[in-house]
């Protein structure tokens, strides 16, 4: 390792510092610079919408660390001994030289630093769509501390009421939350039909999306932005899509990030057709004493399962990614595994998760899956605060493989997804995932997990025990074929609340003796609160010789469209 | 398969009524009967201490369904088709002519019932220990339902007063909560001296038990109990230990569980040397046609790494092995992968729970291990609800195979213990768990989640960069050898709380420039509220040429041992 390493970063914000401080530690000799275009540094951009929220009253947390002390430059150099130097631009990169161009952004005046690594942590900016009106005044991004800081100081003057929120993604999500905290009418407006449209599949997205509505969240789903129409001063006064307009006073447009490759891109470094900057799995982009990591780099160091690269900006992976590189620039070679494009948010009283493959990118992958939707407590029903998760799971048939997970509820559904990357990440099968020893009390699960039962359910359907089918398929076959509905809840459960169709109900007590009475020459969709009564129904009525019957899976729980209620 | 094959479970609580009600949905034509010897069945044994606690204001709930039906012989014949019938023992099998002899409880009267398979699910029985004063009235375990309900009546009458609970385990963990919010007070007495001595590690038990202490449990721990001391009535009024006498009205013995394997023995079963009945990875015993599952059986179908048959009485295991039999009965070979002796439990605000090997188990096996405690926030400090965890990680050395992890505090341990009893499940090094693409967003997790990071310091240690002891081998260092203890919190930290010692207080920010004052003919203990900035300050020494000098792991928040507060 060469005395006094000349280290300059790019950017300082997650990657930066993590690779910076990691190096420091690793390495004391090292120079290290970190430059920052900006003002802000070190900040923890996810808690933005938390900050909206009124949750930590003060930006300033956002920025400082657990104790309470302030990461700026001050700190880095006396805690962490990484020079930090704000409102400097890198403009270019000479790497014959090995020298990069900083631009001071007031002055504008320049200067040639020279480096002998160099990382790139340029983060990303939001997708801006050439939609009409873009540009009125009102439609604002929700990407960085000063889009915060601005959009805090327009809701305490009192004049927002309405907020259109473009993009049912992660910040779309949350920002509802956080602005009817607030009081404010918030409509969310997709092209596509339910939330989070890239990353699950459309169960999973109605079964939020219906928890959102019901949190008062106006869903205007299924149709894109065509226009921003503003008054005659220029200001926004509503979102309009091909059927609706909708009044607002702000428009925040959260439909995806792309990666700040331009540095890279003039310096003719490798970019994936994703956009992100292509590095190796030590962070090496084609340039090996240059290292990109964070929201600018493709993550094309994939899990095998994933089939192909990703751009997946995530705050743990820029710092995870800063630590490889850290390693790396330190003469440790540990190779970054990759991610599983996992994913989780808080909409209001719901959990949404996700990671691996969804059903829909298995199939684009030409995989032969099968799935199952689960629904159940995520505790006993004795103990206090038992609630209620959907789980999907997607395995490759071949070899029995999990390939992706998808949850959503009110239950704990961080600790189940969290289980199935693991499991994924190792190439569990889902026999393995079907007796894995959690941790069981009632405080925190019922005998049989979750995750085991949901895998259970799978086994039975890949071993022909299980005829489940998922609420989509049931849909249409109850709105397109003559079936016979056949709920076998109990009496005071088929009061309450339904499926919105003509049905037969028979309590699943009493199947055995009636199930004689069912006609026979249509198919019998039995279903129940969750899943496991229709499918003991679907066995009951096959040992009675029907075997044209099949259970709708996650039952009324997992019924992702509208119920009848009383 | 035989047509109406006949099936005898003797049992009628966990592991009995799961075997008899997959086996019923596999086989239909199969004629399944339960004896149980008491008089409930299929209930959740595990919330009785919630039951205790108030949770429930009927015990009943623990033996419905999760929508109120209770899973009384009626619901088993009309729901399950499964025949139950109470009040009936089984006290002998004949394994040549393949019947059992089953004694009505009340009238004595016996009957030769044949089988074709025979399932044991006897269940287990708490330990009774030989000491003297053990018959007195009021000293009792709390095992069944009716144990439950004899406590509450008692309760319920006011005149206890003082309980002793007598065992540091589970039961008697999860019992001082529900008494001390029924205004009980409590005391736990415990051989060890740390909570829950067979599971856990010293500093983890201590730091759990620190808490209870916290909460009003009075800590009895070091000192076995030597005799239950009863008035002239023989009512008990005081449990003694070799230390302390401690008034009591009600002793709760909980020391552990025995499975119950009279029938087995009789029969010439194979009986482990923990007194479980030995089955196979289908659950069979050594007669091919007699099954045994849940607390009656020794899980001898291990995880390579457990390195010797475990007896681990958990309703979760009961559950899961009731799925395997029935499935082997019905002609499908699932062999059950065995446990990792995870356990989890609530003790008032802490989680503790624990998986794969502890570092005592390891060295017992005589593996060469590492470990690491770290502690840290489950979540972004600015996230409302962020709360701590101590975290121990056990690994081998030789193939850096992470073979154990214990956990507790109130942050979110559950999910972190989940996710390495999965990587342990299949295999995984620590260099795997360290980048595990774990789910992140403020809700739920920092952007590096707490199991990464404490991988990450663990991969430090191996690596030598990080220098960290246990603070057992801190105490005995500072109590025993001349070091300087060096404080690096802020000086409000620092103010506040800190260990109960001389220490050189320098905040992190200033060692770079007072590094140099420190003495260097002693070793430097390092430390600050969690680890990082002790570790810091252990780099920042050592590159200023002192090399004697390490930090203490998990700081003050994972002292497991009294501190110095204000």
């Amino acid at each position: 390792m060469q005395e006094d390493l000349r280290v300059i970063i790019v950017g300082g914000v997650a990657c930066g510092p993590k690779t910076a401080c990691r190096l420091k530690r690793l390495v004391p000799s090292a120079q290290i610079t970190i430059f920052e275009k900006g003002r802000d540094i070190s900040y923890g951009a996810c808690g933005m919408p938390y900050y909206i929220a009124g949750m930590t009253p003060d930006i300033k947390a956002l920025c400082d660390t657990p104790v309470g002390v302030t990461r700026d430059a001050n700190f880095f150099k006396n805690v962490k001994g990484v020079e930090v130097i704000c409102g400097k631009e890198v403009t270019a990169i000479n790497r014959q030289e090995k020298t990069v161009t900083v631009k001071d952004v007031d002055s504008g005046s320049e200067t040639t630093v020279p480096y002998d690594k160099l990382v790139l942590a340029t983060g990303g900016h939001p997708v801006r769509p050439p939609i009409k009106g873009i540009e009125a005044k009102g439609v604002q991004h929700f990407h960085s501390l000063n889009d915060s800081r601005t959009l805090e100081a327009e809701l305490q003057e009192g004049k927002i009421k309405k907020v259109a929120l473009v993009g049912a993604g992660l910040i779309g999500i949350e920002m509802a939350e956080a602005l009817i905290a607030r009081d404010i009418e918030v409509t969310m407006i997709e092209m596509f039909d339910y939330i989070m449209p890239a990353l699950l599949d459309e169960e999973i997205g109605r079964l939020a999306g219906k928890h959102m509505k019901a949190k008062g969240v106006n869903m205007g789903m299924g149709s894109p932005v065509s226009e921003f129409v503003t008054d005659s001063a220029g200001n926004l006064v509503a979102v309009k899509t091909k059927d609706n307009e909708y009044a607002a006073d702000l428009a925040l447009v959260a439909i995806g990030v792309q990666a700040n490759n331009q540095l890279a891109v003039q310096s003719g470094l490798a970019i994936a057709p994703n956009r992100g900057i292509l590095v190796n799995e030590y962070g090496q982009t084609s340039d090996a004493d240059i290292y990109a990591g964070g929201d600018c780099v493709a993550t094309n160091y994939i899990y095998p399962i994933m089939g192909r690269p990703l751009f997946t900006p995530q705050g743990s992976t820029a710092n995870k990614e800063g630590r490889i590189i850290a390693n790396h620039i330190a003469g440790m070679s540990e190779p970054f595994p990759g991610v599983l494009g996992t994913v989780i948010c808080k909409a209001f009283d719901f959990n949404i998760g996700r990671t691996g493959l969804s059903e829909r990118w298995a199939r684009d992958l030409n995989l032969e899956v099968e799935t199952v939707l689960w629904t159940g407590p995520d505790k006993p029903h004795y103990y206090t605060g038992a609630d209620p998760l959907a789980i999907k799971l997607v395995v490759n048939k071949k070899d029995r493989k999990l390939l992706g997970c998808q949850i959503t509820g009110p239950g704990d559904a961080a600790k189940r997804l969290d289980v199935a990357v693991t499991a994924i990440s190792l190439g569990a099968t889902l026999d393995q995932v079907a007796y894995l020893d959690l941790a069981y009390a009632p405080p925190y699960s019922p005998p049989i997990d979750p995750l085991n039962t949901a895998a259970h359910v799978l086994q039975n359907k890949l071993d022909g025990t299980a005829r489940g089918i998922s609420p989509l398929v049931a849909k249409e076959k109850i709105e397109k074929e003559d079936v016979t509905l056949l709920d076998v809840r109990t009496p005071w459960e088929f009061e309450e609340v339904g499926l919105p169709y003509d049905v037969v109900h028979i309590p699943l007590g009493a199947v055995r003796a009636k199930g004689s009475e069912l006609p026979r020459d249509k198919e019998i969709l039995a279903f129940c609160k969750l899943s496991l009564r229709g499918y003991e129904a679907q066995r009951i009525l096959q040992a009675q010789g029907i075997d044209n019957v099949c259970f709708i899976e996650g039952g009324v729980v997992g019924w992702p469209f509208e119920l009848r209620t009383k």
